[in-house]
C-alpha cells in the first residue's frame, strides 16, 4: 500500500493498494468522527462491491446506511442530490457522520456535493472504482451536480477526509472504462517530469499501484499549489480545451477520456506546427495513445471545435488558456484570444499518426 | 458611515450608515470582479427598495438581473434554490459575477447558498433590510435552505464580499419585525462588555448606526476567533437553547427574536437559581426586555422545552452547551447532560418579572 498525503486546506491521505476495500474500516477509523456512515453508490457498482464495503465499515463499529443511484452521468442531477440529502436526514445523520462515495466520478461528485452541504458540511470519504476517478476526481476537492443549463453548474470545493483506492477494483472494470482513464494517466505523463512516461511503456496492470500513486502525487503537487484553480492548476487542463469541444460537438456521445486523448494529440501537433514544441513530443504522445487504443484525431472541423470552445468560455468567464507541451514532461500555459483558436488548431486536424484512430 | 472590517477566511467590509442603498454601486465597485449582478429579494422588500438598488448598481456599470421570491420562511426551500440557480444560468452569470441579497434572513440564507454553490462559488453581497439580518445574518458566513426534514439542513459556510447595511431601511420595517431584531441586540449587550448596554437605555432610533456597528463588531470578534463554530462562537447561542425549544414547541408560530428573548430570561433566572449569576443581571435583562416589548417568560413547561431541546441535540450531534451570564456583559459556556436541562430550567419558569410578558 502507498499513502499519499494531500496538504489541502484540510489535509488528508490517499491510500492506494490492492484489496483495500475490505480494510476500509481500519483505514478510515482514525478520521471518522461520528458513528454512522452513508454509503453512496450506483446500480452498476453496488451489486459488485457494496456489501464488502458495508461489512468493512460495520466491523469498524459504524452504523452503515446505503443509497443507490442509477448509473450514468444523467444521475448527477438536482433531483438525486435532494433525494440523497433527504435520505441522510431520514437516517438521522449528524454533523459528525460521514458520506462514503463508492463509485466513479458521477457518484463522487454527487455524494461529495451532498457531504459538502448537508448541515453545512459532514465527513466525506471517496472510494473510487474507476481509473479516471482514482487519478482525477479523488484529488482537487471539486464536487458538483449538473443543472438543465449545463454541466457542473452547482457545486462546492470540498476536501475529503480520506480516499481509499483499491486498485484491484479498477481492473474489474469493462475495458472501455479503463481505457478512458488511461487518457488521463497519459496526460499526467506529459505535464510533469516523473518516471511515469517510462512506466507506461510496460504493461500497466502489473504496476497499477505505482502508476495511480504517481498520478495522484502529480495532481496533488499541482493542486496544493493552487487550490482554487487560477494558475498552475491549468496544467491539468492539457488536452481539455479541445477535448471538451469534442465532447460538446458529439452531444456528449464521446466519453471524456477519449475526447481528452484526441484533444491532447491535436493541441500538441498544433504546438509543433507553431514551432513551440519539438515533433518528437507529438510522436511520443501519439505512440502512447495508439498503444492504449485511444484516438489521436477528430473528424470535427477547426471551426466547429472553436465555436464549442467559445461557448464554454462565455459560460465560465475565463479567457482561453491553452496548455502546450514544450518538451517531454513539460507544458506551458499560453493565453490566446478566442478568435485565434481556429487558426491555431486547423493545421493539426486530419493528420493522425500512422495507425492512429480518429474520433 | 461606519466600516467594520471582518477578517474571516475571506476578509470583507460591513458598511453601516443611513442612505447607503443609493450608494451601493460606488461602495461595492472595488470588490465586484464581474460586470453582472443578480439582485435577489422577496415580494415584501422588492416593491420598496429593488428599483433603488438596481439604479445604484447600474450606475456603477453593472448589468443587473433580478429574482424575486415570495416572502416568508417557507420560501427558503430547495425548489426556490434550484429556481434561483437556473435563473442565474439563464442570465449567463459567470464565476466572476455577483449575487446581491436584498432582504432579511430568508433572502440572505437562500441567495447566499446559491452564491456559494453556483459554479462552486461566485461573488456575494448582503444588503440586510431587517435589524435581525443586520446584526446577525451579515456576519458569520452561514447560508442554508430548509429541507422537509428540518431547518437549515442544506447549506454552506460562505463569506460575503461585502455587507451594505443601510440603517434607514431598518426603520421602515413593521414594528414587530424591528422588535424581533431588538432581542438579538439585547443578546449582544449581555455576552460582551461594551458600551452597548448603556446605549440601550436611551431610544435606539437616534443611534441605530452606532448600535448596529457595536453588534456587528461583537459578532465579528467572536466569529473570527472561531469560524467553524466550535468554542467561543457558542456565546452567540445565549438564549437560543431554550429559544429554539420555544419556537419548536409553538410549531414555529413564535418569531425567532421573541423566542430568544424569553429563552435568555429563562436561562438567566435558572443561572441565578443555581447560584451562578447575581440576581441583578437577571433584573437588568428583564427590564430591557420589558422596555422593548419583548417577553421574559414562556408558558411551555420545563418538560416540553427539554424534550424539544433533546430532539435538536439528536439532530446536531452536539452536546447541550448552555450559555450562562455570570456578570453584566459576561457569559460562560457550560456543558450539561441532556437529562439535567429540565431540572435546571424548571425553577426559572412561570416567574416573570413584574410587568413582563409571557409567551
Amino acid at each position: 500500500m502507498k499513502t499519499i498525503k494531500v496538504l489541502a486546506s484540510k489535509p488528508y491521505n490517499v491510500y492506494i493498494g490492492a484489496g483495500l476495500l475490505d480494510h476500509a474500516g481500519e483505514l478510515l477509523r482514525p478520521v471518522l468522527r461520528g458513528d454512522a456512515a452513508m454509503a453512496v453508490t450506483d446500480d452498476a457498482v453496488g451489486p459488485l462491491y457494496l456489501e464488502r464495503l458495508k461489512a468493512a465499515l460495520s466491523s469498524a463499529g459504524l452504523r452503515v446506511f446505503e443509497h443507490v443511484i442509477p448509473r450514468g452521468e444523467a444521475s448527477k442531477n438536482a433531483e438525486n442530490y435532494l433525494r440523497l440529502l433527504s435520505a441522510m436526514a431520514e437516517c438521522g445523520l449528524t454533523r459528525a457522520d460521514t458520506v462514503v462515495a463508492l463509485g466513479g466520478g458521477v457518484v463522487g461528485d454527487l455524494a461529495g456535493f451532498a457531504a459538502a452541504t448537508y448541515m453545512r458540511g459532514v465527513g466525506f470519504v471517496q472510494i473510487p472504482t474507476t481509473l479516471l476517478a482514482a487519478v482525477d476526481a479523488s484529488v482537487g476537492g471539486k464536487t458538483a451536480i449538473d443543472l438543465p443549463q449545463g454541466k457542473n453548474l452547482a457545486g462546492a470545493f470540498y476536501q475529503p477526509d480520506a480516499v481509499v483506492c483499491d486498485v484491484s477494483l479498477l481492473e474489474t472494470l469493462p475495458e472501455p472504462v479503463f481505457r478512458d482513464g488511461m487518457a488521463e494517466v497519459i496526460k499526467y505523463a506529459f505535464i510533469a517530469e516523473t518516471p511515469l512516461l517510462e512506466r507506461l511503456k510496460s504493461p500497466v496492470s502489473a504496476q497499477l499501484e505505482e502508476i495511480v500513486a504517481l498520478c495522484v502525487s502529480i495532481k496533488r503537487d499541482i493542486v496544493c499549489a493552487d487550490e482554487r484553480e487560477s494558475g498552475a492548476r491549468k496544467l491539468l487542463n492539457f488536452g481539455h480545451t479541445v477535448g471538451h469541444a469534442i465532447e460538446k460537438c458529439s452531444g456528449y456521445a464521446v466519453p471524456h477520456g477519449r475526447a481528452v486523448a484526441a484533444g491532447m494529440a491535436v493541441i500538441t501537433r498544433a504546438a509543433v506546427h507553431a514551432g513551440l514544441c519539438p515533433p518528437e513530443v507529438a510522436r511520443a504522445l501519439e505512440e502512447l495513445l495508439i498503444k492504449y487504443n485511444l484516438p489521436a484525431d477528430t473528424h470535427f472541423s477547426a471551426r466547429e471545435l472553436a465555436a464549442a470552445a467559445l461557448a464554454d468560455k462565455k459560460r465560465s468567464g475565463d479567457g482561453i488558456s491553452l496548455v502546450l507541451p514544450v518538451s517531454l514532461g513539460q507544458c506551458v500555459i499560453r493565453e490566446m484570444p478566442v478568435d485565434a483558436l481556429e487558426a491555431f488548431i486547423a493545421p493539426a486536424l486530419g493528420v493522425p499518426a500512422k495507425g492512429g484512430e480518429s474520433l
